[in-house]
């Protein structure tokens, strides 16, 4: 049998630092990764483009809140009830399963939106058993996926939980942000930061995590103005979409359409929608991210989370994972700051400039950053004959240039310190390399991704050029040293 | 009664969006803050100056592992032991308090070092009692400050807690790094991330959080050779020592020597740590923190962590808080990888090049983000005459620059825009201001610290050019538009 590609991936990421499973001298800790050097560094470039396009080129508000937050929060976000799965334990060995899960692969049934009175009812009377032991099921139950901890101590402890999704900080926090927008509306307040959840049986590494990190954006509007002053730069870009209609009559395949026409005729439903949309499907696409991998597909009523009434997912293909959701654009209407409003008993409405209050309505764009992370691994792996190697896309490639001096003779090592001390006071994340052969170096360096090697040789001495070598394209041009910080900027 | 400098800056800083109690709809979760816009980018800009110097300069891994770890890790890490505080109760209200603080308080002894059965006796003979409601005190018990959680659920549930120092991501996967560093030492693993501890009442804002950012680098190398490559580079340098033996002796003034003659003099262990030392505390003259306001004061014995033998902390004053702990950097020699060898029984051990393994030693250079923070806000604070300011440096000012037009006529807003477009072109984060007059915009950019402000007049439609105010002098100078760019990077 050959080796999955994400096998494959998961291999050669082990070894060249990009990402592992945490504790592994403990065994491992199901659902959780670690980021290693290389890893880390190419997931905070996708972070760092994140915040280029939603902070710097969109505007938006950057915060930080707590990973913490009350039982409150999330009595009026509603996940305190809605944020669960049913699951089912043998009850004999322990062993807990999603009874959904359960009752759909045993009996074959469409389990979305059943109850927990009616899986029991399928579980007792199909006799069904444990995996493992082959015993029969207890109960089935309501289990919430949210951690829960406790501050202080004794007495006066008090629940919290670990947020399920960085949005509610924006939520509560929905006054103060009002006023540094200075009371106008929209206005988009964006965090980056880790969420949890509790998943039962995390499996399909990091694919689906119980600590992950997500980068999302709550873009507060009028609901009676549902327009966007930007539209018209995206309204005749084309966008793969894949409606819930054609879903619902098993078709598949993308409708090529542009983001004008898909809300004239009604395929989503408003301006301000589309457009959040549609940047954040080129946001995937200026990862390197091929085209034809991405497609944006409406989530079927059963899918969507409590507080949506419309939802679209950007998904990406993956050879193994098959489309794999990487964010999610919903319309959360006045869901979060109606419940907020009516638990804390504060006003969370907004002014009209005429007199009047409302509720503002949310747009939200919800990004992974894993999933991407991994997306991007996948898609820029390359296996020649000669060489295996990961060709990200300049921007985010996790170390921007390798310098090597041809041997360490004369003066070729103190060129190479000095090329290399420019480079990194010119905040150019830039590795020395003095080791091995010069072939054995390049290989090093592509098989972490790094789009250039410099290498320091004997004419360097005489003429102060050096060697530029392209990853990708593995061409070599001599270039002034005195050029290098500004073209690898 | 005068406000407070530290009440001040919170009302300031509330009212312009740099940071404000969390859940405050919900009256709020003590020990717990959010970063607002303002702040958010602040705090943002702090942590990319402390990886231009850790990652790119010095060249140390980044590293992004979970915040939630398992009981093995704490257990060999010695934080399930002692990482705890002496807690006692009201027998009456429930009421927890700090059983060291309660005796410390009410006797006026000293508590370091104190157990729980001395504490207990000292608090049952002299009958001390609750500060609410007067009625007797509890036994004293052991508290962890771990916030603990499980994973998964019903019976195959397993405890895991948040970590309370991002340091022990590193020394799990040292096998892991060592591999990428190729098996050469030293090298440094870095992560910039959260941490958590259930502190019993936390008080004092921002300076003591349940939920903190830290940066952390752990430089692992070999205990025979604690010399350090770059040592020349700061053995020039004078520094502001505090010695344990100053201490001691009741002597408070810091000792200002070079950093050459505190190792040769035994002041500071070793090289090493010196070197980590020095870079540190340059660290917060870069953020702008005058130099009379750090010291470097090495800790006495009873204060250290468990980890750690030997132990210098960097301090700001602060006007109300006196001086803060703003770093630490620690000499935790091998207890990290012996206890996690040990108790995994994996191998953590690097190799000499002529044969024969060692466990490598490990200084540790711990930043915390949110108290630096807190003194780059109160040190930038400015009381003029006629207007209250941040004179944050520029390097880290959280908004670049601001584009006024001057007034919303013939051609100005469209010359603005064009100004304003190009400027989040190349990634400068910068607001565009329309609205009211020019000295009330001049203002509005000065409450949040902007460095720059752009006017665009009637001239700029015959010459391309603008008018640069400089925030900190108010001197305004002309500028062509198109070295904008240039000259704002």
């Amino acid at each position: 049998m050959t080796e999955r590609k994400c096998d494959r991936i998961m291999r050669i990421a082990l070894q060249r630092g990009l990402m592992w499973p945490s504790s592994e001298i403990y065994n491992g800790l199901a659902g959780f990764f670690d980021y290693g050097p290389v890893g880390a560094r190419l997931k905070r470039n996708i972070e760092e483009e994140w915040r280029k396009l939603f902070i710097i080129k969109e505007g938006m508000f950057e915060i930080e809140t707590p990973t913490l937050m009350g039982e409150d929060v999330f009595t009026a976000s509603g996940h305190l009830d809605h944020f669960t799965d049913p699951l089912v334990e043998c009850a004999k060995c322990g062993e807990t399963y999603r009874a959904d899960h359960v009752v759909k692969n045993s009996l074959e049934v469409e389990t979305d939106g059943m109850g927990l009175k009616e899986l029991n009812k399928l579980i007792k009377d199909n006799k069904l058993q444990c995996k493992k032991c082959k015993q029969k099921l207890g109960d089935a139950w309501t289990f919430n996926l949210m951690f829960k901890t406790q501050t202080g101590a004794g007495k006066v402890k008090r629940n919290i939980y670990l947020r399920p999704e960085t949005a509610q900080g924006a939520f509560v926090s929905f006054q103060r942000l009002y006023q540094v927008a200075r009371k106008r509306l929209p206005f988009g307040a964006c965090q980056i930061g880790k969420a949890y959840r509790n998943e039962i049986s995390p499996r399909q590494g990091m694919i689906r995590l119980r600590e992950f990190s997500q980068a999302e954006a709550e873009i507060f509007f009028d609901p009676k103005d549902t327009s966007h002053p930007n539209f018209k730069a995206v309204k005749n870009d084309t966008m793969p979409f894949l409606s819930a209609d054609y879903q619902e009559q098993d078709r598949y395949e993308v409708l090529e359409m542009n983001v004008g026409d898909a809300v004239k005729k009604g395929v989503i439903g408003s301006e301000i929608h589309a457009y959040y949309l549609a940047i954040s499907e080129k946001f995937f696409e200026n990862l390197g991210i091929p085209r034809s991998a991405i497609r944006c597909r409406e989530q079927l009523k059963d899918e969507r989370a409590h507080y949506s009434s419309g939802t679209w997912d950007i998904e990406i293909k993956s050879e193994d994972f098959g489309w794999i959701e990487v964010a999610a654009i919903a319309n959360r209407t006045d869901y979060d700051l109606g419940g907020h409003s009516a638990l804390s008993k504060q006003d969370l409405s907004a002014v009209y400039e005429g007199g009047g209050k409302f509720t503002p309505h949310v747009i939200e764009a919800s990004f992974g950053i894993d999933r991407p992370f991994y997306c991007v691994v996948e898609h820029s792996f390359r296996e020649e004959e000669k060489r295996t190697y990961f060709a990200f896309d300049k921007k985010i490639s996790p170390v921007r240039a390798a310098v090597f001096p041809l041997v360490n003779k004369e003066k070729l090592p103190g060129i190479a310190d000095k090329v290399f001390n420019e480079l990194i006071e010119n905040n150019i994340l830039a590795q020395l390399d003095t080791k091995g052969s010069i072939g054995r170096r390049y290989a090093r360096s592509d098989e972490i991704g790094i789009p250039y090697c410099i290498t320091v040789d004997f004419d360097s001495q005489k003429d102060n050029t050096v060697t530029l070598r392209e990853r990708d394209t593995t061409k070599q041009k001599r270039v002034k040293i005195k050029d290098l910080v500004k073209l690898l900027k």
